[in-house]
């Protein structure tokens, strides 16, 4: 890297289902400024880009001016990074398939790379976490959804199309419970919010222990996770079902793969040993044998807050200076 | 590529249960010289090396000499490429880990390589066959063990330790048909050569339609996928069975990965379309829909004989010439 882009900073954003965050990032990760919006105040695509980039030119200007700038990253659901599009986010305000990448390079005058957002944490991982140096490492964001992202030989595995690393969307159970992408059995609809949900209530279902989680409709695996410290036995089998099955359907991953590592990062890995210590042990047992033992269960060590932001910006530093002109 | 390395030749060295078989190949795929012995012969591996490196010297005599020749690549099963070892390969004759790549080095005085055996098909297939010009695809290797290899960013997956690939012991069926491995429901047996005998006894079992497949115990696959060309609907009945499962693990796998292909090889793949059509059905009606319609189900264009040997040689291009001084 030469004299000018050790100077250089680049922005780094991450567009989440309710709140945007964007900020100044240096080469090693130092957030210079950071600040926020809610997402959902602008669901036309039109006004959320003129929003994001007036503000993030405001920044610039106030933080050292436009020439200290070097590219744009940004993190956002559904994304696809060889188009810079967004495609058919399901959850997003913006339907169908969103140009964000050129829109925001038309605005800004700055190159620009848009990413997944489950590839960006792997990103942020390997520079700035507990992947650093590692050449082949799996990352599981595990909340809302279950996304999942794959290193290989040092580099982001993206797919032929762009879209590698729905695990969950593999079948770990046939005709189990209908996932919301419209297929049955999905590892995300026992593992994401709304499957440690489901498990509670079939765990209250089944059993007339006293339990902390009564009303569990209104309950968030947050919640829960706080239960199973209070020493909540049903709270903690709700824990051990859904690690159980994690494991399992990690162990496929593994068996196909041989990360050196599965990273965890997302609320719901929040629950600590009550999710990892069953989902491990499920893991060990249905691993292919010749890696049995060899592959790490790591806790991302990054705030939540900051690794979206941190990706984006190893993100930017990926994307060519001047790609805005060709 | 220098002058001196296209007038070089190398050699191709593919290790199977039955058959070592060793050619001298160009640059261009052309086999030059081929010949083979059992390797059930050898059962001590010193015995093996021994006969192997005697023959091909004698092959390099009399095939333009010995500064003709650039280099050693082997396919074998259960090889660790990165070690250059075989490890506790549950088939072949030789137990605990073997290390036949510095064992041949020493006895040929020639840069050796070694690769699993699916993987180096894989080689075969991007250097000579449908996957040429491709960057992220899958091989899958169907016979009496289930193999696959992936590609990714136009280069082999191989894993932390070299062990990835083994989607034959991912777990598709819980508590279901016991594994060689030692797991349950691993998706090789259901679909290699073992399953396939299992789910035909099962149909006969289930069925008193007259049926070809009389005496099943002592049939192969080949037998059944004859069967099905001749009309028997029960022989068809257990290439849907097949095939439906395979389609299942493969959507999985490429929900996980999307490859721009997936590329069949191996004896059962033989069935052609009462194998492949069900799989091509299962696979779309479970594959993540942002991929669905967009992955070519594609059969190996290389003769079976010749595709180790071929992936053997592109192995041994990788090498570096002088490594055995390092």
């Amino acid at each position: 890297m030469n004299e000018v882009s050790i100077n250089k900073r680049v922005i780094g954003v991450d567009v989440s289902l309710e709140t945007t965050t964007y900020a100044i990032v240096d080469v090693r990760g130092n957030i210079m400024a950071q600040d926020s919006f809610p997402t959902e105040d602008y669901p036309d695509i039109n006004a959320f880009v003129a929003k994001l980039s007036d503000d993030v030119m405001s920044m610039i200007e106030s933080n050292g001016g436009y020439d200290t700038i070097r590219s744009v990253g940004v993190s956002v659901p559904s994304a696809n990074f060889q188009t810079g599009c967004i495609v058919n986010a399901p959850n997003m305000p913006w339907k169908g398939i969103i140009p964000l990448s050129a829109m925001l390079r038309d605005r800004l005058g700055l190159a620009t790379a848009v990413g997944n957002n489950a590839n960006i944490v792997a990103l942020a991982e390997h520079a700035f976490g507990c992947a650093h140096g590692m050449k082949d490492f799996i990352v599981i964001t595990l909340g809302s959804g279950l996304g999942s992202s794959i290193f290989s030989n040092g580099h982001i595995h993206v797919g032929a199309d762009g879209f590698a690393g729905e695990i969950g969307h593999t079948c770990i159970h046939r005709d189990g419970r209908l996932c919301g992408c419209g297929n049955r059995g999905c590892l995300e609809a026992y593992t994401a919010s709304k499957g440690v949900l489901k498990t509670a209530c079939e765990v209250m279902e089944e059993s007339d222990e006293p339990s902390l989680m009564r009303g569990v409709e209104h309950l968030t695996p947050k919640d829960i996770s706080g239960f199973c410290d209070q020493g909540d036995r049903l709270a903690q089998e709700v824990m051990r079902r859904t690690g159980h099955i994690l494991g399992l359907g990690l162990a496929n991953y593994a068996s196909i793969f041989n990360p050196e590592a599965i990273i965890f990062t997302g609320g719901i890995t929040k629950a600590g040993k009550w999710l990892l210590e069953p989902a491990k042990k499920a893991f060990e047992e249905h691993v292919f044998h010749n890696i049995q033992g060899q592959i790490k269960f790591l806790m991302s060590a990054l705030k939540d807050s900051d690794s979206d932001v941190l990706g984006a910006s190893v993100l930017a530093w990926g994307v060519k200076e001047y790609s805005l002109f060709i």
